[in-house]
């Protein structure tokens, strides 16, 4: 067996759909969950997600092979601070937060020479639902799962954590901390703050009720991130604050540059330029497809 | 039969999706094609979408009680006047234009005093794909067509026009054309340029491989539209400039906006503007859905 006893801290989307994931892969013995809201911690348990919680974190943490912290980025320092009187030797750590330079600060705090047993990760997976209702096993099939190891790890601890999450249908690949933190800036953090800038936009304007009437697949494919959940991503726009800050001076250049092709009818270029990029997205999005198809398991 | 003969005047999604639909609906007897890429109208005759095809625009819109125009924006003026010698005073035109302003100052400039004849539109429907091979006959079914009479249309061409869309599962509503090219430069001109702008900018970064190896379920959604027919929309961004840049302008007002709570860690300001967000795009797909819902036919 993997892990005799996972301890999940915060059983929502994420830390749901990896207990569901682990049991159904046979992996997991039991698990224990933590959590601030009763009437979700009682709904883990109905739903079979979870066999047992408590409000205490240290009785939760007790024992556990692995301890999943899968709450916002803002509450890890504080609750790592609060599991460590029972945190035992043998007890590997991870969380699933969306930066990485922030928690690693949290956790070198919080848990001082202890921070060995720390193995930092990030699913690259979710929806905008939020809470143990919305969790699926399915939910990191095919999906990558970033680990930034610390020079610290014990290389066992890192082993560890990557088959567990393997165990999912998740395919695990190692960056270094800061270079998880520049590509997500990109690949996430820029597009969520950019739809909830554009819903904002649009929610003021005086035809905003034609606006979403007559909004279109496209549209709301497109905003689909602005329903994501406002703690979770206000935490993550500070605690990448400085890469996600430059991201948007670049992606402000990109845009003024359109604008003023627009200004000045500059169709060719225009087009020129939404030609490059529609065969960019497309052919990037193609090799990341035959990329996971490969790593599949026969 | 509400259509004797249906020509269509670029047979790719949209006019494609138009002609199978009406097909289906038996709303129409004969379907003549015009286009300018052989492969694609051979094609169109294969698949049954239409039932011929002539590279002699008058020859298509000859005894046509309906003429569509399918094509990019900047074809519909010299298209228009290439097909006015054969155009009877029985015949409406209509297109499928994503901005309305200059398409009738096209009509006006080619058509004179048939102008009309001819009633604006617009299906709130599409794909990032192009050409008849993507066509399907569900396209616009529970979506929205926007219609924009001119005060020169007679009602009875008004009427044609909106029991064509009807007939193809259409929910048809009439806006005036300033007001659709305004609601249109926000829910989808302003979305497209900021999806173009995205990827360009990510495709300039040293990381760009990690950054799109490493892209979620999110970012493939909300760039999807940046794998739209850059022809097409490099002139829907001319067409609507004005109203375009305008709203560029504002969302980079809000961009910049939320910028400063970031490079100020003002955490409490961002949550609200998040969930401010969030409220409303959840509020108004909700409204809108139940919108579509009450119009359906019983």
């Amino acid at each position: 067996m993997l892990i005799n006893k996972l301890a999940i801290i915060g059983v929502g989307l994420i830390g749901g759909s990896l207990a569901r994931a682990l049991r159904r892969a046979g992996v997991c013995n039991h698990i224990s969950g933590y959590g601030r809201d009763e009437t979700n911690m009682q709904r883990a348990i109905e739903l079979g997600v979870i066999d047992e919680y408590s409000h205490d974190i240290t009785r939760v943490v007790a024992d556990a092979d692995v301890v999943v912290l899968a709450t916002p980025l803002a509450t890890m320092e504080p609750l790592l601070g609060a599991l460590l009187p029972s945190l035992q030797t043998k007890t590997i750590i991870t969380d699933v937060g969306s930066a990485k330079g922030s928690v690693v600060q949290a956790a070198r705090n919080a848990l001082g020479d202890r921070l060995r047993q720390f193995v930092p990760g990030h699913p690259i997976a979710g929806t905008e639902q939020s809470g143990v209702e919305a969790s699926f096993a399915d939910l990191f099939v095919d999906h990558m799962i970033i680990l930034t190891p610390l020079p610290e790890n014990e290389t066992t601890a890192v082993e560890t954590i990557s088959r567990m999450w393997e165990s999912c249908g998740a395919t695990v690949v190692s960056l270094s901390v800061d270079h998880h933190d520049q590509v997500l800036a990109a690949t996430s953090h820029l597009p969520h703050v950019l739809a909830y800038a554009l819903v904002d936009c649009l929610a003021g304007m005086n035809e905003h009720d034609e606006i979403f009437r007559f909004s279109a697949g496209g549209f709301r494919d497109f905003t689909r991130i602005a329903s994501s959940n406002p703690e979770m991503w206000s935490d993550i726009c500070i605690a990448n604050g400085d890469k996600l800050l430059k991201m948007i001076s670049q992606f402000e250049s990109h845009l003024a540059g359109i604008k003023a092709m627009i200004s000045t009818n500059d169709r060719d270029n225009l087009r020129e330029v939404f030609a490059r990029v529609k065969h960019t997205r497309d052919t990037m999005l193609a090799e990341r497809q035959s990329l996971l198809s490969r790593k599949k398991p026969d």
